[in-house]
């Protein structure tokens, strides 16, 4: 008997329908002899509904009160799966984040999980009940109702199952698992068997979308196996997982892209200390996150600082720099839009020299000029023109061979 | 300085709109010295919404899901008016039943409260807060939610007043008080300034709808004093409160009727004992609330049986009598959906003689027969033809001078 922790998405409740169907997979998993825990998202568009409520009645609502506004939308699915259920002949309980203290900080919006109270939980999984517990939301020690930001739910299932100690994390998505790339811009787009927590991590934030980083994070600190999965078909979906011997074999497990990125260029910044707190702490006081950041050899005191955002922030951005590059003495701020990321993961790169050439190499020869090249252990990426972001994706598919497995 | 306990009603707080007046409501209270607790009940639409929901996924839907569910709507107002408060300038916070503690027993869907802790909303009162409660929810001793059944938000202000000690609770509606009739079908009717909670109770279980029985129950229990006042405009209202000698001296201080009955008669019933409490039992089994009863002198070892039930449940009582009505050996069954309640209420009628005969002269000279008479200390109810409901209000209202003060 093992002990099964399933998360479902907003597409996968979105009515009563759908959530028939989540109970019927929930069932199977019961009668297989496993034990249940199931982790709700909100109704597709409800969570949408409650935000726009909230900024009707303020355009900066109080943050607490939005976690206590917007959580609603779980509760509904909660109780409505546990009620369909029942209906099914199955006992069923529904649980929100006070009535198993699933703890958080009071950093409310973006809350992190500090500790999840078990003993509820397996006291009803002792008596055979199917226990559903609310995703994306918790309380903080003082009992006040915390939100933990957009794709929380599967933060939750994951903290749930290294809680309870799970034998895995199935998170059903619209996506039957993990690809080598996005199968919509390269149909050659192969699913991955296996893919470790490192690579998932890169290639989250390289653009992929189906795991929330921060339940990859979750998963990697306490070894929570977890399986992502089609909530409309029994394809075998993608497990990840620890690294093996087998994962470094393989130089290249996915190549990613992200046309949503700006790029800004600071000319001609004087080279002296403090100048990039100067620069980037308004930025960060925002919430902007900055990506690549680009300093180059500083010339006659000068220096050209470059660097990556969101595109949705571009509007702040430009209010902010253009004061702070006057204040600094920088000649001028330049942007451009019309750029993507694209970026090669894999834990073998490591292990095999000349992976970055390689990829220079495929983008020179299909003609694509690389703006700005940025590398950790396990990723290359380079911005390239919005333009190439097909071209470039689907010649790297083919130069490190992604269609073939192993 | 007053404590002030507020409650509005799902129509006063319909949309963002509707929230914004309430809030400014609560202002004005707040500026005028008080401390203000504020219970809202669901947007208007939105509690049948969940529970359409709810249906949806099953006919049946389990009892404590089902609060879980549609205490969300309760969850969604609290949150939005403290937001609409804190844009406004005002520190405000929204509590739920668990934060709150408003215990209740473990009936879901018609819970019963047993406490409240008082400690949070005084520290938040102290320090200068607008505290904002969910009303109609609460949570059992093991921490499941459960709600207190339709109106049960009046209850919730009424026991947060009681525990609180409040100086007032103010009951926001969309009529402006209590009046001598239902102004709709009597232009003479008076609007009341004060009335005793016997009044009171009388009056709602006889068909006024405005305040909730259980919460002039509990208000009576705990000498609360309860004002019942309109959410869009300024009137004064009615006061209901301890009985006092002034009241004593008005004998009738008002009509009430009720077209929601229908008559149910059981035609020669053997008079054994225990025959009354089989005939009753699946009634209440099935939460069907029985009103009037009235059995005749037993003829020959044989009497009839008549009670009135609401009208939403005459098919289930069909199905249940016609069985047990042959169980038991009685004839026949007839059931008269064509009736009316019509009842006077007054504390005054104790130390009044000869108001009964002048309430059947009044229907008589009218020419309405009288199918049923009931009566309570306080009370006296004859059931009649729907058709003569209006007429009888009226000429009942005149014949006691109604329309008059004192």
């Amino acid at each position: 008997m093992a002990l099964v922790v399933q998360k479902y998405g907003g597409t996968s409740v979105a009515n009563i329908e759908k959530i028939e169907n989540v109970a019927r997979r929930v069932i199977n998993t019961k009668e297989a002899g496993n034990e249940v825990v199931v982790v709700v998202s909100a109704m597709a568009g409800e969570t949408d509904r409650l935000i726009d409520l909230a900024h009707s009645a303020s355009e900066k609502p109080n943050e607490r009160e939005y976690d206590a506004l917007i959580s609603t939308g779980e509760q509904v699915t909660v109780s409505l799966l546990a009620i369909t259920l029942n209906k099914m002949g199955y006992k069923a309980r529904s649980f929100l984040g006070h009535q198993v203290k699933i703890v958080t900080d009071e950093a409310h919006n973006k809350a992190r999980i500090l500790s999840v109270d078990t003993k509820t939980i397996n006291d009803e999984l002792k008596k055979g009940t199917v226990v559903v517990v609310a995703g994306f939301q918790g309380i903080d020690p003082e009992g006040n109702i915390t939100t933990l930001g957009r794709g929380g739910s599967d933060t939750s299932a994951v903290a749930l199952a290294a809680a309870l100690q799970a034998d895995i994390c199935e998170i059903y998505t619209d996506v039957d698992g993990i690809y080598t790339t996005d199968p919509d811009i390269c149909p050659k787009a192969r699913k991955l068997k296996k893919i470790c927590y490192e690579e998932m991590l890169e290639m989250a934030s390289a653009g992929a979308k189906v795991l929330h980083p921060r339940s990859v994070e979750l998963a990697k600190k306490y070894g929570v196996p977890v399986q992502v999965r089609s909530s409309v078909n029994d394809n075998g979906g993608t497990l990840v997982t620890k690294e093996d011997k087998e994962m470094e074999k393989v130089v290249v497990s996915g190549v990613t892209y992200d046309r949503d990125q700006a790029k800004v260029t600071i000319v001609r910044v004087p080279d002296r200390p403090g100048i990039a707190a100067r620069l980037f702490t308004p930025l960060s006081d925002q919430n902007i996150i900055v990506d690549m950041i680009i300093q180059n050899a500083s010339i006659e005191g000068y220096t050209d600082l470059t660097f990556t955002v969101s595109k949705k922030d571009i509007v702040d951005v430009k209010k902010m720099l253009e004061i702070a590059a006057q204040d600094i003495g920088a000649e001028k701020v330049e942007f451009d839009e019309n750029i993507s990321k694209v970026s090669i993961v894999g834990v073998g790169m490591r292990s095999h020299a000349g992976v970055a050439s390689r990829m220079f190499a495929t983008l020179a020869k299909e003609g694509i000029n690389i703006l700005m090249i940025s590398t950790s252990e396990i990723k290359i990426s380079c911005v390239i023109e919005t333009k190439y972001t097909e071209l470039a994706v689907m010649a790297l598919h083919d130069a490190f061979k992604l269609e073939k497995e192993g």
